[in-house]
């Protein structure tokens, strides 16, 4: 089976990362491939960023599909980030966000789960994406750690993204949850060590989405056409302006 | 990969029926053993039907815990039926109910999703069980075809079962439904012809829940012990007087 | 008038301190009988406990209705324990939960009302059993005390009891309770005692279902067979192997 | 006891009538005082109608308050009119309201619940006080007749009355209705004609009120002053203007 | 552009300055003219409160609609009190309730807002007013400061209610809020300090509601009569007794 | 006042015909600039287009901010479409969307509205924006006409528009709305025509969201920085590649 990754911004090392967590978390016979947007943000955080990354998700999964390669599934790996709708609209083959992933996976495994995201401000996307997606019933809360999306850097080996994370995740637990959802697809690889600190499963979006995707595939399931997800129609559309806005913006 | 898939009735013809299914939709490498219960109802339509399935049912899984025999998840094939929470903390493996897994993959495939079932009788409980397991939400329509669960027979080759399920499906459409769920473990089998049929994916609970079994164990994760669904307590238990009630009860 | 209570467990010094309860709530002229399960679980703490409870009530009450004894309505008191439905399937007479009773008056008496109930563990059956009968919107917290069943003795007269209720009683107030509901069968008779403590009202459930299931047969109404609680098909069912667990399970 | 039960119009013969109902259904030992405003709208039909029923039904409390005759509990006999809360923060008994009280017991016997009022207009204060009272979630269905409060006569004699209440019943039904609650004092009667026809049980909210208001005198129970139902500050008050609008208004 | 400004209770100086802040929110060439009811309440505190200003409220606006005065709008300046709907049943042209006015436009300011009320005893007629007017969802709390209504003098002025104001802005917002409402209509010109204050956007209800019934004036809507708003019926209605209650009542 | 209106696609005549509304709605002294994105797509019809669409409008607005020509407000009139909490972080002016502004002044005109939109696939990201916008709960129904966003025409003159909105407005009065909303920005114009044929009020969310603007403008007030529309962080952003898709995608 032949999966791809999109990161949501235009990091290259964030990608690697991801497409690490992903073959990890992958079945035998599974191959990943990783997706870096073109333009876009180099990390996703908050409102505006979510949009630009959308396109920008878009415009590289439309380039890679005219590309002719051949794959049997898409994970699109930004926390909360929109676009997921319009993949599944783009594409013929299961669509897969690692935030509704991780939810689906952490609704199986207690009553209420909990997120812990980077910057407060990136709570209110996750929130709606949960909503849009029928999974927000039983999130207790999403909890903010502060960290940047790049702060992460490698999450596992860092203490103080780990005393962050403790904290924020203690908060959730006070709120009623039972089980832990990463809420940055940088924080993959967080999962066994905060875990054996919690003594509560830690549930990985990006892994979630892999074995979700290969589900559907496995089932032969794809996305309905009969609704809302039927195919784009055909008319002009351009994808940008290639013009860079200036880093302080 | 070794899932016990359990009958929520005493039919071992529907279980022999089930362990079909769900070996046609596991991964390879995956082994599927069935478990009938030893006592309860034969075939569960209502209630106290579904009462007295999930005793039985706990009865059974607690039984052949004590065998000894290992295995790396459970998943329930009762649509609707209750009983999943008490085995989630019976058990130290992942615990998958058919009803919860169908529509946590029918929210990934459409916007809105329809269950089709058995008799009417059986909507309440799969709302209840939809609902308590955090993904109602997404549900456009719960909908009867007025067969009963030993009606079903061979589904894919019965016109009358397939017409019933057919008018019951365009029910759900009208309400919204994007994506069907089959709303009996019985029913197995019925997915190929009806979505050929509908032009919608249409999902069976028993494959989505053996899927969705193998992607907790291959990620690691099992049920939360921190909350609500920690060990039972040790205490006096008698699993019922042996008794049986009058058919016509 | 003659209510049938049914304990939820198998312990008859509680089904006894229960109908002494439901005594000392009736009307002039209403009979009290307690049925205690013959097997099943010696106190029901979490959803494995809840669902045996379930069967072995709905066994008691079947055998019960085949003795031939007439009795006008049945309260089943388990808060918070699952077989409310099954009960208004099989029989011809009103069914009321102590949940919902207690829940019903609470609202009559103050904009949200508090649980405060045994082991946290009993929260989520408690809560799911409030959303399914209609009443849980205007409850605004299940607290848990921290003790057991069996640890309640003679709750009036203890005072670690005592002070583990007004502990949590406070915990719900601070969450917008102005009433209180008793969360347990064992806890009744604690009412009076805790009311003047805290100034405001406490309902207990077997009170509340004792004058509700009198208030349905005063009024000539009984549970509608129009609809998910018709009655149970013609079936082959067993209740139980009739082997014990051992106690440790 | 002593239940007093207020009018929420001035209709003297429609007092008549519900203490008539109210009487019926009461214990053997309850005695029932009706109340007719002395001002107000001499039926209630929407939104002007049930503003200025509240202010004139909680004048006439008032008014009976200082009067000095003992009683024991209040019944608002106006179906989906306002003063509710109000009631409850003027006075030291329990009140019940005739549209909350037919909802609580309907939910009791079956899992959903639809009301059958007279006007269309009055189905929005109807869901709206359902839902302040914390039991609209089992509301299937708020359906009009088409006929005014006073067009009612005598109901359970009138050939119209009942062509058009059972019509009504079967668009509740058919939105999912197990149960039907009458939704107007002035129905007080229909219940036994109805019910009989549907073959579903009908819950008369004047009856329903008083057996609620019994049980809560009868537990010791009264409305928490505990928060939102405080007593009135004392402040000066002026109960209208005394002067007459047009009819025509 | 004429806008009618009712006071929701029988003192003058209140209307006064809400006259003023009305003035000072319209846009050039609107005139307000505020209308104090003859009788009801010095100040709405609570439920019983809020129903008799209702009948007032509805009683002064029949009254002036009758002497011929030419308006285009009106605004209900009272905080979650009672009446709204009646009014829109009763006027041809606009209504606007401070209540929804500042929610609607509070929506449009941050993801949650928080209302800053009086006492805490007006905190429920708050959220079911903003329940009803269906813009509850992005309410993060309702907060009181423990002042009474005729306690605020000149809020700008007053210290102490500046402290006891931004005390409980503080526990707004950490319950999400990012916006805040003042809840109360003579609250109106505290906007201004508090926002400085605390760095955060603070609606007047009051100059919400002016510039919401300008809005609705100038794009030519106003109340639908095509369902819950008809036109009341013609009948006899009594508008109070014109008897005062005692002080202390 | 100067108000900067922005299409959501590249129609230039669609452009001008939304400025021709805005000015015709808004106020004395205001005035009205129109933004055409410079990319993107010549129509928002579905969750691809309207991603797309929003980055293209965040762009647009990016760069006319930068431009240095100064404004007060913006108003974003793609019904349904994404970007506004982007917008709302980017600039420091209020802005106010169509879809919520209509769905604002239709709750004060009746008690449920209606959205009458182009094609089916619309509906979902209606829906959506109304939930996270926090307006959804008096919305009735989201009905399709089944014409495409270009095929509007000049609606006013064209019988089949008018036609299939009529017949829509049908539907969406079945569902109980007693207010409609024009659910397209092509749609403006129509609701004089559509209004005076179906007896209830119609609400343009181009008209709406200029007075909105100019309210909230008008009282001082603009979006909250204090929570998830703080200011975007600075860092490398870039605006598309420039590259059209083919107009069969």
């Amino acid at each position: 089976m032949r999966i791809v990754v999109t990161n949501c911004n235009t990091t290259r090392a964030m990608t690697a990362e991801i497409v690490r967590g992903a073959t990890a978390a992958a079945s035998p016979g599974t191959t990943v491939t990783g997706l870096t947007p073109a333009w876009g943000v180099e990390s996703a955080e908050g409102w505006l960023d979510s949009y630009l990354s959308a396109a920008a998700v878009l415009d590289t999964l439309r380039t890679h599909q005219e590309s002719g390669q051949p794959y049997d599934a898409v994970v699109l790996a930004g926390f909360g980030e929109h676009g997921r709708e319009g993949a599944r609209e783009l594409l013929d083959v299961p669509v897969v966000d690692i935030t509704e992933a991780a939810a689906h996976l952490a609704c199986l495994l207690g009553r209420r789960y909990g997120v812990v995201t980077t910057l407060d401000r990136a709570r209110g996307p996750i929130e709606d994406s949960l909503h849009a997606a029928g999974v927000a019933q039983h999130c207790a809360a999403v909890v903010g750690t502060g960290l940047g999306v790049l702060d992460l850097g490698n999450p596992a080996d860092d203490e103080r993204t780990l005393r962050a994370f403790l904290a924020a995740a203690e908060r959730a637990r006070d709120a009623g949850a039972e089980v832990l959802v990463l809420g940055c697809a940088g924080m993959t690889g967080l999962q066994q060590a905060v875990g054996d600190k919690l003594g509560m499963p830690v549930v990985d979006g990006v892994g979630a989405a892999v074995r979700l995707a290969e589900s559907l595939v496995g089932l032969g399931l794809t996305t309905s056409r009969a609704g809302g997800y039927a195919k784009p129609r055909p008319k002009a559309r351009t994808w940008g302006s290639g013009h860079g806005g200036p880093p302080s913006e």
